[in-house]
């Protein structure tokens, strides 16, 4: 047997313990939403740590603003290895509504091939995956890269404190590549590695006419009207086949690699049952796109939100003298957020009639991160899931941003492999949250491959 | 002497009297909209009840939900003349704030050819020209016409209770024509008709799209957006010239009589100073059209008010599932409001996509009100007003509507003569409100000259 047999064998015969230590991280209590429950999240930080140090890490609580982090380093049996980051976050959501749980969602219930709980899946079960398999290679000689880990306990409030401690503590986690196991399969037998989120930009503007809102009887017909100028520019933010035409919009979109349109069509995606589950019938976006490019691969610009003149119950006849939109856009590839808000702003200026001025709100922005395809991890990854499952992962998009791998990508200019083993079902931050323990056996077998593929 | 002059004389030496009459009137704090003055309302409608009497007015308190009316009627000396009736409010807004009058708002103030006070021009001192005209009338062998006359008590609260009492008893104050008291010179020396009022459409548009607001990152490119939709239809509703592109918008619209664009574009209208006050520098309606054309005489189309998605601080990437937005037309001529309420919904429908429906929410609808221009009572009236300020009264429009005016055109099918001799800066509604003695003398004049020329 090699190693990495032995290792999966080990993982194999590990199971029942496994699946006790997750039983016992999910019972401490760790919602990091709520105060009152401060103290069972720096519980389960301080679990966390004696667990990496059973494991031979040297590791720390590291306090914060907020909830605190765990460090934990492990040097590889062998030197000029990879040293990888592996993330993961020990708080869950709030369990409410409580009634609608079968029974104490803080008590695993093992049943079905299941274990159900809050966290089972997110990101207690997720995490543990990747314990399991760094337990298993110490127990036969020695971890095969150099291992960097961090658990932090703010991931369900928007990692407050994370930017800070990067910011002076950046180096203390640096590593060659991210892993972060907060994702899902494809399907039950199909499994993904993330590799695009797109980017988002936001951007408000306020249109102001008149020097104060006017009766539309005695101005109407003489007077600018911010909201009919307003809707002007956001009518022509689009042409008839869904193109945006700010200029120079697309610099930097790239058309998918041939290979990976390929891997997309085959995917059994039901587009028509993706919208119909949101009450709609068909693509809107860009013609001759499919739905999963449009969500995973396109950029796009919407307005979130747009408000002017009267807006309460029956009418007014004003002509107000404002009116103002949120826009937000998905970016993708190397489109630029500075260069696409002063784009933008020039198309808005550009469209303002005499008397309109526009005024402008910075809701921040951040470019689309995307794992390149060519990537020697990636195809180490794909080799090793491919090993596992016995089936080609595929290699997704994602429509949102997921924060933590942004902050990481600009303050350490870390790639992130982002491969997890949750299922669509696992209902996560909804009553009766599940993971499969096939997710979590096997993912712990995953991540025990990926590392030796890594360090191969 | 004439008898008409003599009517003017009477006039001119009661002058001391008629200022005590009004003083006295004004004195009343009858205002409508504080239900703790409903006695004074009641007071004001009997002192101007028992002035009736005096006169040999058939007189009488019609009571209503609201604040009471004060119908009365007098017969001409002659037989075979016309009928007229005279409108006119007792009632008057709230003087606040009171801190800034000069002195109590309803203690009448005479000084520098001004009487100074809450009601003082609206409506109380114009209604008092009418009564004072009549009374000289009555001094000098008796009316030239048949006089009805309606006071109402909740002009200022948008006269809720004149429909019904128009509906159960319309015929006590049908007459040829109704005669109305509360409009404005031009200027100073300029007296004016108003023989114009714009017509007003209200109506509200919600489109839906998805059936639940969407994550603009799970969803955006391929999700139909609400907001661009009615973005979209804004946006189409004028042309870049301004003009409205709902077909049949126009049917029924007239141009301008040559005689009266002449008379408009001699007026000394400062079309710069009307847009600088409120912080404008160019008519932004239809292009090659003067601005009193752009608000007396022409259609317009305004978006009152829009709303969509998020609109509260900083920003939320939702795709919303509706927006919506309150449309008012001002109508001119012969537009019928059901009409282009159709033609507008029909205007609305064709460019929904699919996926997107749109719910109308209607508010109403009447027709522009207007004086024929060759009718034979304003010409009668414009030479009495020539002859008592010797110059050409003007015939102006208003941009907004007098809903009294169209409450009895709806419902009695009476045109109405409205004219009126306040001036701009009577600060009507706001502190230390005034009427010019030139105003109420040459008032009571003016309609001595009109009720005569109106016999003749």
């Amino acid at each position: 047997m090699s190693k990495l047999d032995n290792v999966l064998d080990t993982i194999d015969r590990n199971q029942p313990a496994a699946l006790q230590r997750l039983t016992n991280l999910i019972a401490i209590r760790s919602v990091s939403t709520d105060p009152a429950y401060a103290e069972e999240c720096r519980r389960a930080a301080e679990w966390l740590r004696t667990e990496l140090s059973a494991l031979g890490f040297e590791s720390s609580i590291r306090q914060t603003p907020g909830h605190p982090l765990v460090v934990g380093h492990a040097k590889a049996a062998a030197r000029d290895v990879p040293h990888v980051l592996f993330y993961g976050h020990y708080d869950v959501q709030p369990p409410d509504p409580v009634d609608l749980w079968e029974g104490d969602p803080f008590v695993a219930k093992v049943a079905d091939r299941r274990i159900t709980a809050r966290g089972a899946a997110d990101d207690k079960g997720q995490l543990m995956t990747f314990v399991e398999a760094c337990r298993a290679w110490r127990d036969n000689g020695g971890y095969p890269c150099d291992i960097s880990i961090l658990f932090e306990g703010e991931e369900e409030t928007g990692s407050p404190s994370l930017p800070g401690f990067l910011a002076e503590h950046g180096k203390d986690v640096a590593a060659d590549l991210m892993l972060v196991c907060d994702t899902s399969m494809w399907d039950r037998t199909t499994p993904a590695i993330t590799t695009m989120l797109r980017g988002l930009l936001l951007d408000e503007v306020v249109i102001t006419g008149a020097s104060r809102d006017l009766h539309s009887g005695l101005f109407g017909g003489a007077a600018a009207n911010p909201i009919h100028v307003l809707a002007r520019i956001v009518a022509d933010l689009h042409d008839k086949d869904g193109r945006i035409q700010i200029p120079d919009f697309y610099a930097g979109v790239q058309e998918l690699p041939a290979d990976i349109a390929e891997q997309w069509r085959e995917l059994d995606f039901d587009e028509t049952q993706f919208l119909r589950d949101v009450g709609l019938s068909q693509p809107a976006g860009e013609k001759d796109r499919s739905v999963l490019e449009q969500i995973w691969a396109r950029p796009t610009c919407d307005v979130n939100g747009m408000s002017g003149g009267y807006t309460g119950q029956g009418s007014k006849t004003v002509l107000p003298a404002q009116a103002s939109a949120k826009f937000s856009f998905r970016l993708v590839g190397k489109q630029h957020p500075d260069a696409i808000r002063e784009s933008f702003r020039a198309f808005v200026r550009a469209r303002l009639p005499a008397d309109c001025r526009a005024e402008f709100l910075p809701h921040g922005g951040s470019g689309a991160l995307a794992l390149p395809f060519g990537s020697e991890a990636l195809r180490r990854a794909r080799r090793a899931l491919q090993a596992e499952w016995d089936k080609e992962p595929v290699l997704i998009g994602s429509g949102g941003s997921i924060p933590i791998v942004g902050i990481f990508k600009r303050d350490l200019k870390m790639d992130a492999l982002m491969i997890g083993f949750g299922l669509d079902d696992d209902r996560i931050h909804s009553p009766n949250e599940k993971y499969e323990l096939t997710s979590f056996h096997k993912g712990a077998r995953s991540w025990a491959r990926i590392l030796a593929a890594l360090a191969a």
